[in-house]
């Protein structure tokens, strides 16, 4: 069974609390289970890891080299200036996804240019919980290749 | 039955054919019999449409109004500078998604800004034909909401 | 009678239909009936032309010359990208006025940059229907020097 | 009677004096005659005020509220830097359009940006004293709405 | 008894009848009068002065040399613009404290570099009529040092 | 009594040590010790929290939700890239002031450029420990309106 | 007997009747004689081809692969923003000669960059009809190698 | 005997009692002094101006008009953003000398760009008292021409 | 004997591990042995360390005041933005050389700018470890002097 | 029979030793025997000069006045940032081409900015020896209008 | 006797011969004729030096070390790109003072940035032949100080 | 014996006599001496070349091909525009390492882009005569690998 690591980066854990009408009203845990039904369904094992520290994200996404198949990433705020993450996951090798809950080319000018996305397999950006299923289907089909 | 109406932009008629190191070697027919098996199981009626014109994706766009209720589109090279195919998804308020084959963000400067992405729902990009299969099952969500 | 061609660019079609809060309610009949009416005061004849092709655009201004006394044209988005369509009003040496409904000093950066207005005589922003009338107005007063 | 202040900014009262290639060879008394004229057609009172006193416009405009129904404004090159006008503008409330004597479009750089359009109804740019003339029509609509 | 200058920039005179929304709605005279409770507190002497006028702030500022210990000034638009006042302040070596009563990094573009924050002792933006007490309140300190 | 929460962002421990031209040669200790003086006068409970590491600051902002009437915090370098930290106090929707110790629109042109001053009500800048009194006493007031 | 396809995009079918101080006096017919003439002597087989609408020449392009040894375009103002037609382009794998009548790096900023230059093999600038003469001269030369 | 004006902007006024590292002890009494003798000398009469008005310098300016030979002027910080007065010169058509006192290439970058100089015939920066005297040398030899 | 901490910022425990096209295939504790051994050499005491989180390595160059007499420090992708790491070498006034494996010069856009230069004696860029050994004897001459 | 110079700038003389991947393996004496025999055809008499030095190939083209009838230039990289080069060609007023080798279009961003090409009739880039016989060619033609 | 070296950068030799519109029709020599006859009235003793050649005018600078009091230079197109020159300048610390014939800052945009101006004591530009004499009485006046 | 040339730029001949605050006082001679003992020590000779002349320059690299096995170059000035002597060091594929005395990214900021850095293997800032003997010891190593 394929393994997956699901990133969230800062201020996800803020979600449903946190300004509802970017973000809507779904928890953190609202979408880490759908994202467990939808793993489930294309057999997939999921891990899930919440931080507000670019260390600690780093730090896990060296971990995970050899342990993962694919990596699904919410890189929050560190999105625009986090070129210590883009390095990580250049360095460990893993087909990483990144994922925005809002659509980032609507909002603020900062907001629309993400330093992860050119080491990152695609950019999913405006669908909600439904961007993080999309990758979890990406994963399943990418894995059969 | 919901309809969601599949746009094609320039160039893509030659999917398949151009330059496959970027785009892969299915065809776009390949590609919408792809779509074609996803929509039927969403229980989803798809049109197809590609042109390399234009002024036919604007005419496109404003036939749809009230006959479609969501819109995949891959504006191709009009990604970077079509503000009159942006004003046209703006005129007709369908829920619109854009999708983008390659990671555009990996690639030459002019292709990682989209004048479209600011009238979209949202954007998906660089996962292949399963950009397209997120976006029909994102709809297929999204009408039952 | 000096006759003046009036070309609308892309979307303005769906005058009255799209975006009211920046456009109005008004179509683009009701428009010209409005221009109708003032041309009429004003001795001029009118010829109406609206197409969301560019090329459209350009063929029907290189018939217009020698054709022609005076054109106004709206090139909606187009405005902000042809200078295929700036080239070919210095091409054809008629006078031209370049007339937005909304004000685009108002709107998005990208609105507030006009490639036409260096090749037409003056640009009326802002007054609606009202920029029309008086672009008629003034080719009445050009037309008698 | 609807009220209209038509304020005319720095080195307008050079007209006809000054560069007569780029701003003809009327005065700013033919300028205003003209405009007498016009109003009295329309049954507008008009008030004309020129200064090269940045200062004075900025007490000027604030003295015109709640006494004037509309304001015609040429900024002259206050146009380029002064938002302290623009601010005025925006204290007072009162519907204003801008005019350009000469196409600001077709000169030096500098004068292809107006900071005080975003706070005006709409400008009129390069139609010479029509421009003022389909400013005053315009009121004479707008007060009837 | 330490003396502070509190000059006041355009349109300053149309506080709390302009914009309420931005700047609330107190006048300037409220604003005076909490200012006059504050110094007598901090037992400073006050002196207000509001112009319109470019030149009449910069010939005040020159006045001050000699007569006055400190200033606080809220340049207002002039903030964005006016080298000539920041010469001014530079030239008559008073203490000078620049005030903006809304953030004026929530607001436009235009209005987030100060050309006068440079030649100031500090600057205090967003606060409302709290600015100008702290600004007072400093001044008692930084004269007791 | 209301509770505000005072953060002090990377190399403010080193106050008193670090660059006494820029920052003066009093510590942090000495700053509490003022700020502690000027809330108890105010009836304000103060909590102060120093930290180098930006992860920790954004899980101390969220912990603040639902504890702390207000903010005040000093960003220190982190004021110029993190936008994390943005995103957490735009979160948590607890009123914050910006506060930096030296003036920074003097210094080096990165240093003048805030990406946390769009969430906080306002910035205050270059007035040493007075602008941590300045936004105590602002605070008294504001739970006061 | 090598075919090469000539394309001359918006504007130049008003060759010789437009703005002769840059393009000069010749028609596109003297230009397409002149053409065939060089074809004749260096036994290429030419095909003429003009469109003011983007779409025709990708259009055009596409139909061209597998049955044209080389390209000579000349893409009018389409050299400025049509990304399409270099995608266009890069996808026949045919040898492209961008040529463009007048010197374009002589006139107006935004004439000076090719966004088609990076997908031809070369450039050939400012000398009129002996920039198309010395493309086919070129694929002469080129075709056999 | 030709006449010359001599005219000083902002700030001027305080020469000798402003930033003497700068600017030097003399004041512009001192100034004016030196020039008289050179104009003696060059059988020249001077007019001399200072305000720290923009709109006072612009009237006169204008009433120079016809009744000078030459103008000498040093805008102080108007150099860098009055367009205004730019106008004003380019509309009196007097020939006319920028000067500036110490050199405005070595200072800060916005000192670095003047608006005036484009209408002035020359600029002459950095050689305090001795770049007026050398326009005054100057305006000798050309009326002499 | 002197001391000198060798500090290794994000990714670098991934040497030799990670993209050894750019890097080499040398982990960190082979470079970490050769260094040793020129320390030896060199008479020079060394302490590695090695993070990922910013704020460690903040809080690591704030305890080495007055224990170490110079610092040599490889900031990884911290050199382009961490702002914070340069306050702090800045704040510990320990003489500190910035190494870099790669040529950063030779790479993308991002890595071409170091906000860790300005506040260090020296970079030295491209030369793999012997970068960190000429540091290294470059420590030991200065000490010397 | 008229006389053309044809000068080859710094780092030609490398030709076919440099970097062949970019420059073929044709040496500059194969350039110039090509050129030899083309020019032989077209009845022309050229003169070959070759030279690093900016200033040799300014003296070479001020002693071509009078003496040369057209001139050939690839300014290697003199060609971005040779003012010198640019005015001496535009002082001697003798008709001259650009030539570039290379396609400079497809290369660093810093190629793509030529500053001699507003000085020359035309530039051909990327055609190899070609360009070169297309501009003697051309030469031919040119002479006997 | 004090002595002043006057150096003419690149293609001033050809002054008189090349484009008077700007540059008039008097040749070097009737410059230098004009500058020893103002230099015998000052006093001065003159040395002469043109060159096309960056690298004579870094030699001809470093030889006057020692040797001349002042430094007059015409950097020519050198002006805007030698920062070798400026160094060479700055290096041998005689006063320079730069002179532009015609006015720069009315001319090509590179043209208005001068890499020299910062070292130079200042600049004189658009004044011809008397900018040239205007420095030399500066010096005159220089050395008496 | 492995052979290294030395390249030292414009100005560098000034050594010790140059702005000895940025420099040094030591002298080119001293530099050489100290390159020649370490250069002993790792059995390397040593060819020392200053000029002040680009062309010199790049005749010297071309000169240098087949005859020196590495290359140290301090482009002085030339660091910051020389293309042509990029353009050089690329063309000899020589293995070159660039030195600068001072820290150049502690000064002006046109002399924080190197040109060169891109062909070259690394660059060396700001450690003064120990940057050359790091580049002697570099050599020493990687000649041996």
């Amino acid at each position: 069974m394929k393994k997956v690591l699901v990133i969230q980066g800062p201020n996800l854990n803020m979600l449903g609390k946190r300004e509802p009408a970017i973000y809507g009203s779904d928890t953190l845990e609202d979408f880490n289970q759908r994202m467990e039904q939808a793993a489930y369904v294309h057999r997939l094992s999921l891990t899930f890891f919440q931080s507000n520290h670019e260390g600690e994200i780093i730090d896990r996404l060296h971990q995970a080299m050899g342990k993962y198949d694919g990596i699904i990433i919410n890189p929050g705020a560190f999105t625009h200036y986090s070129y210590a993450i883009a390095d990580a996951i250049a360095a460990i090798s893993i087909p990483t996804i990144e994922v925005h809950i809002s659509n980032i080319y609507k909002r603020e000018a900062f907001r629309q240019h993400s330093v992860i996305a050119a080491v990152a397999i695609g950019q999913i950006s405006g669908l909600g919980i439904y961007g993080y299923l999309a990758a979890i289907s990406y994963f399943d089909a990418y894995f059969q290749k």
